[in-house]
């Protein structure tokens, strides 16, 4: 067929997550355009990164070496772990730049309906970083779980806490409240009223 | 830099149309979970296409071969030539099936405020395309201008409506009137008015 290889493209394109048919052609025409400058460094760009990017073997993150670089950091309090879903909640965490501990991507969360179970998860990994050293003493101190305050992402998170509870680590989750920014009057009420319980001095 | 072949990826995607930075972030989370089914066959794809698709030297098109499926194929009507914007545009009318002719691609609009102008456009190819044969027949009968309702895409069907003044062919435009499936309520004044002026036999 004389047009396969543009609409090849396009149903590859259509695969990527937001968007579709229509949008598909769209940037398939916009990068037909811009031959020099966008298709072919893009090319390279994908074939590049398929290569050398793994997971990092300690916490899971995206890196091109075997451990990744938030990992390899000495200035980072190795103390602390933060137990993320995925390395995009990880990135949205380290782009806060409220935290300086290090990670543990999970990949994903518990789902009953996607019969996603345990096995699935990241979580023996994260149990051995936890195991006291020779000499008795703990390498770890606190577990933040960061996920998503979904039913799956709390789900998940009472099983880690559970798993956790005699590893003599302190367990936290980040707190609920109104978003920074965000308006009361289009505030959900069970956020609303996760904010009035915890509730603190102006 | 430890991350920068990922952070490469996502600063080229983020340039497609529609895609913005945190868009390009999820789709290249994606593409990395999809590496071997997504990834590699999208550069690929990308690498075949750039190498393999050009634009039809007769009408503009795009296609794998000097001239495209649309003007090599013996069925479709050489006598009638639409003249789209864009290939997008040449798509979309293919896609609707209502067409048998052959197309001739502008590659833009005139615009005033973007400096575009009539050297700009495929127009002279589109002049040869008119030119009388030896014996003096007329290679085309018809010219549908199916150009956008926007001022710069009327500004253009103007101009190649006066190019084509002496050449002996017919110059026809889309009718405007009200979308099919669009509710009048949701109209705007100058589609209103247009679709009541054209107004037909029910």
């Amino acid at each position: 067929m004389a047009i396969s290889d543009i609409e090849r493209l396009i149903q590859l394109l259509a695969r990527l997550p937001g968007l579709g048919p229509r949008s598909a052609r769209r940037v398939a025409l916009q990068m037909i355009k811009k031959r020099e400058t966008l298709m072919l460094p893009l090319a390279a760009a994908l074939q590049q990164a398929a290569e050398s990017i793994r997971a990092c073997t300690i916490c899971g993150n995206l890196d091109t070496q075997e451990t990744c670089a938030i990992c390899r950091d000495p200035e980072r309090d190795a103390t602390i772990i933060c137990v993320a879903e995925e390395v995009g909640d990880l990135w949205a965490i380290e782009r806060s730049g409220a935290f300086k501990g290090r990670y543990h991507v999970l990949g994903g969360t518990l789902s009953a309906l996607d019969g996603r179970g345990p096995d699935q998860l990241n979580v023996a990994a994260l149990m051995d970083r936890l195991r006291p050293a020779d000499d008795g003493t703990m390498p770890v101190r606190e577990v933040i779980l960061a996920l998503s305050v979904t039913v799956d992402g709390q789900t998940t998170g009472h099983y880690i806490a559970e798993r956790l509870a005699g590893a003599g680590v302190s367990v936290t989750r980040l707190a609920h409240g109104v978003p920074v920014g965000g308006e009361l009057d289009y505030l959900d009420d069970g956020t609303l009223s996760a904010a009035l319980k915890a509730r603190g001095p102006a």
